[in-house]
């Protein structure tokens, strides 16, 4: 039933340690998902097994050259920060980048499959009409149609085919924000991550600073991990003002337990607590699209570091590990989020992208080109590893991250 | 933004009771959801403005004699009454007809506008991991594709390609289940419920009984007003057993007001109480497809009574007079609820189909074939009434009910 990355959000791995586990049950949160794959790996693949996402044969006009992607994920809590801006400033117009970021959790998962033209989109909005009134919604359906005429603007054709407004004011206590993207595509044309093999270099996409098609710098963040990052950031203030944003059943002492209000400054950077957190997630999906039209088949995958963060490359390729020895320095949010929670290092590039959202895999001689391709919309990029030949005696993945002089190992 | 019935759920007209209106908003639901109207009227309504749901170009394929529909709906608060009955029984299974709610109410709005061909569709799942656990999220997962091969065994291709499960437990304390549909059609196999016009028959198509593809018997009850129907229905026992189950901001005196237990036998039916509110959203798609295809550019229209009830049918066809003097006896389930609510007639007719949900617009010669078809599969029918001339100035639609001596109007 997932289709992110054939898998699903908050996956974080199968060794996060028991203390954190611990928190993130404590907060309603499954902390291996294992138990939602035992479900999902028994079901059908698609035509492409190896893929980002689930490719399945052409049902929509029955054509055997063309295929389907349809795909559905949102804002997570994200949009709790939101309704916390908003209720803080009484500015709704944070409830844009809300949107965004429920449409790029959909449009990057299918820019890695290639899949950037005529594509279609409808949202959903489940919210509690007492608390999240008319303006909030009304920024969120304008922030919808905004976004979509940016990436139109850039030549990417994304169209909203229409939504659907539910008021639950008994199964939320504020707003939840889903999408759905569905594209009819070539075959010829999917980006096939089961290419990923020995021998290829990781280019990473930085997932911080300002893009030249971003109106503002962006901390880096995603829309994964939110509910970790909000809680260890974020003050007492926040439990007594907002019962309605955190489960009432979660322990006193894991919510909003961290140091700062959300016009606090973030250490290390010009953006407040509250903006760094709701960040618009940045979108890739001009950048992917000129890399695959230049590069076509020497671009052998494309990964969006969301759910599972660094260790996302996981799940793809055949016989690989997945060696990253260059990663970008963590933004400054990133470093604050670990050093409020005193989340390991291993665990923190499990959750969070720690610097590139979107990463490239191609033989050594494109990565120049590749990096040019990003520079030129004003994203860094930089060579930030390598596939070899998995070390496992089942030839099964695995990542290896070196930094600091530290060795993280997964899988 | 909406997209079902170019309205959205939950529209109950504009001329609730202060009484009721004030039971809506204590519960976190916008009544008339007039703000949310006021946004999305301004939005682009598609090549047919008039259709049931919104159609656009065929962003998907890009050819001219196509269109595209893409649809977004869910249970609603329906899955809190699958989760309640999952907590005092155990039995997941409840689940699977949470997952046909959430597809019905897509499905039953494309059948609207003629698209029952290779449809695809994917699923949110929203959940609470602490109080929503593997076996629950099994039987959704199970229950779409159990549906989805029942609706295939009946010649009616959707497909599923996909979904996501969230967890998200700051955002609920149980499940929300939502879906999105889409299908590239023929623009000229579109029913286009602009055609309604003055002179057509309206028949019903019975929402309660057991359709020849259903297991069990159907209670008639859709996924809309369930918020009100528990509430109103439920005792005081879920109030204290289940806080997870309503907003903590609404007062205690609208919460679970009710006489019953979910085990309780529903007056007048065979069911319980819990069975009835949770009997899945009967699908008409197999009915209306035989119809469409016998019956071609006769049949005028097609009205699934969703939100606003039967008085949805306002919105689709020119300078009509709705008027509907043959109605249904309502199931019992329907009379249960106004009993202990003490809701007015007028307002059971907005927010509940009270008898039938899905009605067909024909000449009066198409009558007989119509119901013909219709009990074929199970589902009684019958000829509920008629469209005349709007009496309006500015012949807007409107509406008319006559039960029982009594004259409603609505418009």
């Amino acid at each position: 039933m997932l289709s992110d990355g054939q898998g699903g959000k908050q996956v974080v791995g199968d060794r996060i340690m028991e203390g954190s586990q611990n928190r993130y049950n404590q907060r309603g949160v499954s902390s291996s998902k294992e138990e939602v794959h035992r479900v999902v790996d028994r079901m059908d693949r698609g035509l492409f097994p190896g893929a980002f996402c689930k490719i399945t044969p052409d049902a929509l006009t029955g054509r055997d050259d063309f295929c389907n992607v349809i795909h559905s994920d949102g804002a997570g809590t994200k949009s709790i920060l939101g309704y916390l801006w908003y209720r803080e400033t009484g500015d709704a117009s944070v409830f844009k980048g809300i949107a965004q970021d429920s449409l790029v959790m959909n449009l990057d998962d299918l820019a890695c499959v290639g899949s950037w033209e005529r594509v279609m989109i409808s949202s959903t909005v489940n919210r509690n009409a007492r608390n999240f009134p008319a303006d909030a919604l009304a920024a969120l359906i304008e922030g919808t149609e905004e976004f979509l005429q940016s990436l139109r603007d850039l030549g990417i054709s994304v169209l909203s085919g229409g939504g659907e407004t539910a008021d639950v004011g008994d199964l939320t206590g504020t707003v939840a924000v889903d999408s759905c993207a569905v594209a009819v595509m070539e075959r010829d044309r999917v980006i096939d991550n089961s290419r990923v093999c020995p021998g290829l270099a990781i280019v990473g996409l930085s997932s911080s600073g300002q893009a030249s098609y971003e109106k503002i710098e962006n901390s880096g963040i995603g829309s994964n991990g939110l509910t970790s990052a909000r809680h260890e950031l974020l003050s007492k203030h926040y439990f007594k003002q907002y019962p309605e944003t955190y489960d009432s059943k979660t322990p006193e002492e894991y919510i909003y337990c961290g140091p700062y209000r959300m016009a606090d400054p973030l250490p290390g950077s010009s953006l407040s607590v509250g903006q760094a957190l709701l960040s618009p997630t940045r979108t890739y999906l001009p950048v992917a699209k000129a890399m695959a039209e230049e590069l076509g088949d020497q671009l052998k995958g494309l990964v969006h570091c969301s759910g599972g963060g660094q260790t996302k490359c996981m799940r793809f390729g055949t016989g690989v590990h997945h060696i990253k020895d260059n990663l970008f320095v963590p933004p400054p949010l990133f470093a604050e989020i670990q050093k409020a929670s005193g989340t390991t290092n291993e665990e923190m590039h499990q959750v969070y992208n720690m610097g590139h959202r979107l990463e490239a895999y191609c033989p050594p001689e494109h990565t120049d080109r590749v990096i040019e391709i990003s520079k030129s919309f004003g994203i860094d990029a930089q060579v930030v590893g390598q596939t070899e030949a998995s070390l496992r005696p089942d030839q099964a993945n695995h990542v290896t991250i070196r930094r600091d002089g530290v060795e993280l190992t997964y899988g």
